[in-house]
């Protein structure tokens, strides 16, 4: 049996009773791990950079193994870049590639700009016109229920690729899972946490593409656009996001980035 | 700061979705406890003996000193009985000295004993009358938010009186809070666990009975039945009870049952 482990926490109260988001977690392992597992998510949540909680929610729900599908970690490179202009000048670039249209893709990196704090999950945006289709409002979809595959050599592979940070680990599982998902264009990411500068630009066509300096350091400014097809069932795509149990696997060959 | 630690946990899913209900645990505790206190509700509630449980809940939240009332252990005896006729007998006994109409106790006793599992709550009867008075139906109102005071002496008290243990230790600090909430006039309860099978009545006017043999071995029906006052304010008193942050303390004269 696999376990879902989710951890969510917040200061000045509970997400739902105003409270402002500070951290939370996904994880999805072997009971061995259950404990350990939940320890380090109550220990990130108290001295996670963006602020002390004051609430902390820990779920923990067995999965059956045979519910998991198995992904392939995305194929990535990374660009070079020294200033936030450029970098999300870059992005941008990497957004068209993807499929997503100019405007949407402007309007996209404008919406994640403008958040006036984080929110706990993404926005999903048209990737025709960036119209914002969910209707989370400030909660966003969060994308739950995924890991790696302890059983597979994912993580020495990140390793070997010098990925096994925390951040970028949890950014390659979580955007092999976005990219799975049905009627995905492409993903722009930058963190929440202020001294994490590092974004990407994900999508089933193009792999993950790490960009260096995609926000300011020290600004608690952070999120993440979908971008997806106009015709995407929203409903089956929000499902898959939030419920499908998903167990990351290494690339077949090793660094094939496209 | 301290923080309250509340663990739910259940077999077949959620409680909300209909999972059977199998363990629990309250804390209040200072930060330095809060990393062993979340592991070990979280193995106690894989290692339960009323089963595995497939669905745990986790909450932290940070509770100001200043928000806390200090309330004393209460007073207690225990009775001596070898067959659960003749403890539910002696429980009735202690309801009627405790301020519980005859016919009320009758009524409370019955209406635990035909549960057909546990309630992760209590119900609220009416002391006069013995008709049930929450609206929280199978849920049952749940006592959150309190402890030992680990500033005190409380629990080298209840260790020296042979009451340290998980159980007798949880039902002390649980009895002593219901027991100072508005409108409360007795206490009736005997666990769910089906390897522990001493129970307790407890009330204001007489503090903690506990009597042995208050439910066959081997059986998971267990529960707790609040008697209160006919004119008790319900919503205040299941205010106090689940969100009122409580620390209890030793007794100021030790042993001093009535």
């Amino acid at each position: 049996m696999h376990f879902s482990v989710r951890m969510r926490a917040a200061q000045g109260g509970a997400h739902e009773n105003g409270g402002r988001h500070i951290s939370g977690a996904e994880r999805l392992i072997p009971r061995e791990l259950l404990l350990e597992t939940t320890q380090a998510m109550v220990q990130r949540a108290l001295e996670h950079s963006r602020g002390n909680a004051d609430f902390i929610r820990l779920t923990v729900e067995a999965v059956a193994p045979a519910a998991c599908l198995a992904i392939p970690l995305l194929p990535w490179h990374s660009l070079q870049s020294a200033s936030v202009a450029n970098s999300r000048h870059l992005a941008l670039q990497a957004l068209g590639q993807a499929g997503v249209s100019e405007e949407a893709a402007a309007k996209g990196l404008l919406a994640l700009r403008n958040l006036p704090d984080s929110l706990r999950g993404a926005m999903i945006l048209s990737a025709a016109t960036g119209e914002r289709l969910d209707a989370t409002e400030t909660r966003g979809v969060r994308v739950s229920r995924m890991d790696l595959d302890a059983q597979s050599d994912a993580l020495p592979w990140l390793r070997q690729q010098g990925l096994d940070g925390e951040h970028p680990r949890e950014a390659m599982v979580l955007a092999a899972k976005v990219a799975a998902a049905p009627g995905m264009v492409a993903e722009l990411c930058w963190s929440d946490d202020p001294e994490y500068t590092t974004g990407y630009v994900a999508s089933p066509r193009h792999g993950y593409v790490r960009i260096p300096c995609l926000k300011e350091k020290n600004s608690s400014n952070g999120g993440r656009a979908f971008f997806v097809s106009p015709d995407a069932d929203l409903a089956a795509l929000q499902h898959f996001l939030e419920e499908q149990p998903v167990l990351v696997q290494n690339r077949p060959q090793k660094g094939q980035a496209s």
